[in-house]
C-alpha cells in the first residue's frame, strides 16, 4: 500500500546556451533552467489500471501492457523502467505551464517529474544524479540520441556545465537554499522599532553595539555570498540571531521554531527573517533540507532573479 | 488617450537575510527577492472614477477624493504621487500569489507594481532608482519608517546588498538576461543529426573542426559566465552562431530572427538554441532589451534556480 494520497514532483524547461552538437561527442555544454515548469502528479489505484491526463489528452493502460507509443512516450519509458517495483496502478496528471512545441526542454522535464513521482511512489528515493541516469535511459529508449543537457538543466536548475563522458553536471553560478517557516503572527515594523527604542531608552550604548554586531554580519554575509559559502553563510545567521535576541525581538514561537531547525544536520543557520516579534525565520541549509522540519509552518520558496516586470507580452 | 487598452506590471514578494533593523541606521543588508509575485493590471476608464480590487475586497473612489486608508493604503499613496499627472481614472486589478500576512514583502510588492504600472501609464518611463525613490515617499507616507529594503528586492530581484544612506543597491550574485524568440517550426534532434552527418559525409575533418569550435566556444563561455561577464558571453553566442551556420542548421526563419536581434544596441550576442533547423534562438543582452525587438516571436523567459522539486508541500 502507498504510504501517501498522492504523490506531487514539478521539473522546470530549460535553454541551451552554448555547446549544442559537440556535447554528443563528449565535449561540456552550458544549459540553463527556465521558469515554465511541468508538474506530475500521481495518484495511486487500488488495481494494476494506468490513467495519464495532459493537454495531449487522456490515455488508458495497465501495468501489464505497457507499450511506448505517442504521444505519451517519455512517460511510458519511464514508467517501464519501474515495472517490476510497481504493484499498483496509477493516475498520472500532468500539468504544463508552457506550450510543448517550442523547443524549451518539455520533454526533459516530463521525463524527470515522472522519475521523480514514480521513484517516490515505488519507495526508492528521488536522488538526484539516479534520476538523472534513468533519464537518460528513458532518451535513449524513445529517441536514440540526445546529450541529456535538458534532463539535468530540469533536476538541478540554474545554468550548469554539462558534459556525457564522464557524466557531469557542474553549477556555475550556484544560489543558496533558503527555507522559510511562519511563526503564526505578525507585528508591524514600526511598532517593533517603537518597542525596542522604549527597551533600550536608557541603554543607547548596548543598542549601538547590537546595531554594529548586525552590520558586521552584514558585511560578512556578504563576503560568504560572494564566496557562495553557505555554510559560513549559515553561521553568519546564528550570529545575528544572537544580536535580534539581545534586541529583545525574539518570541516565544520563533524561538520554539528556531531551537527546532537547527537541531537538523542539514542546516547551516537559521534566525528571525525581518524585524521580528513576529512573521518568519529564515534558514540556509542543503537543498531538499527544509520540507520536512515543520511541515505546518514551512513556506516553499526559492530566490529569483526576476524583479519588477512587465507583464503585457505572454506566453502563446 | 491612454495608447494602449491595459498596463499590467508584476513584482516579486521578498526576504531579509541579514542586517535588520542597523539598515534603519544606514549599514548595509542583505536581501533576496523570492519566487511569489504580485501582479497589478490597470485598465483605463474614460471618466476619473477609479475601482481598485484584490483578495481585500474591492473598494470605489475618484481621481479627485483620494484619501490613504486601509486596505489599498499603499495603493492609494502610490496614486496619489500621480495625481496631478493623471487625467484619467482607470480599475486596478491586484493579484497576489501569497498570502499578505507572512511577512514576505508584500507591500512593498504592490507598491512597486502599482508605481511602475502608473508610471507607464502616465507615459513617465519605468526606471528601476525611480520607481525606488517613489517607493520610498510612498512607505514613509503610509508607515513612516522602513528602510526599504523589500522595495529594492521588488524591484531589482535576485540576491542584494542594500543601503540608504547613500541610497545603494548592488547584485551579489548576478545572472545574464536572456530573451528566446521561436522561429515558428521545429525539427527533431535526431532529424537534425542525421542531416548533419549525410552533409559531411566526406568531410569528416571539417565536422570534428566545427565541434571542436563549438567546444571552444563552450569552454570560454563557462570562464564568462563564472565573470559575470555578460558582453564576453554575447560575442561567444555569436561565435558559435557562425560553427551552427558552418554545421548547416541555421534555416531562413532562424536567420531573420538573428539579423534583426543583432542589430539591437542593447544585445549582447544571439545564437540559435539547441540543435537548429527550428525551435529558437536565444539572446544575451541588457534587461527589458528583449521584449520590443520581435514580440510575435518574444518568449519571456527568465533563468530559475529551482530544479525539480517535491511538489507535496503547498503554501497556504
Amino acid at each position: 500500500m502507498p504510504s501517501k494520497a498522492f504523490y506531487s514532483y514539478s521539473a522546470p524547461g530549460s535553454v541551451m546556451l552554448l555547446g549544442e552538437h559537440a556535447v554528443l561527442k563528449g565535449y561540456p555544454a552550458v544549459v540553463c533552467a527556465i521558469n515554465n515548469r511541468i508538474t506530475v502528479e500521481l495518484i495511486p489505484q487500488a488495481d494494476r489500471h494506468i490513467t495519464l491526463t495532459s493537454a495531449l489528452g487522456e490515455f488508458q493502460t495497465s501495468l501489464d501492457k505497457l507499450v511506448i507509443n505517442p504521444p505519451f512516450q517519455f512517460v511510458i519509458a519511464a514508467i517501464k523502467l519501474y515495472e517490476e517495483k510497481l504493484t499498483q496502478g496509477f493516475h498520472l496528471k500532468i500539468q504544463a505551464d508552457f506550450a510543448s512545441h517550442l523547443g524549451l526542454g518539455s520533454s526533459a522535464a516530463v521525463t524527470v517529474a515522472c522519475i521523480a513521482v514514480l521513484r517516490e511512489f515505488a519507495n526508492l528515493g528521488v536522488l538526484p544524479m539516479k534520476v538523472l541516469s534513468e533519464g537518460l535511459t528513458v532518451l535513449k529508449t524513445v529517441q536514440g540520441v540526445g546529450s541529456g543537457a535538458d534532463l539535468a538543466a530540469s533536476i538541478f536548475g540554474g545554468l550548469i556545465r554539462y558534459q556525457i563522458d564522464p557524466l557531469k553536471v557542474t553549477p556555475l553560478i550556484p544560489l543558496p537554499y533558503i527555507g522559510l517557516f511562519y511563526s503564526g503572527s505578525k507585528m508591524l515594523t514600526a511598532a517593533v522599532i517603537k518597542h525596542i527604542e522604549q527597551q533600550f531608552r536608557h541603554r543607547n550604548t548596548e543598542l549601538i553595539n547590537i546595531y554594529q554586531a548586525i552590520a558586521v554580519c552584514a558585511e560578512e554575509g556578504i563576503v560568504a555570498i560572494k564566496e557562495a559559502n553557505w555554510q559560513l553563510l549559515g553561521q553568519i545567521f546564528n550570529r545575528q540571531q544572537v544580536a535580534m535576541e539581545k534586541l529583545g525581538v525574539c518570541n516565544q514561537a520563533l524561538q520554539q521554531l528556531i531551537n527546532k531547525i537547527i537541531q537538523q544536520k542539514a542546516i547551516f543557520g537559521v534566525k528571525i527573517s525581518g524585524s521580528g516579534l513576529g512573521d518568519c525565520v529564515v534558514a540556509i541549509g542543503n537543498q531538499g533540507a527544509f520540507s520536512h522540519i515543520d511541515e505546518q509552518n514551512y513556506i516553499p520558496v526559492d530566490i529569483t532573479t526576476k524583479g519588477l516586470k512587465c507583464e503585457e507580452t505572454r506566453l502563446c
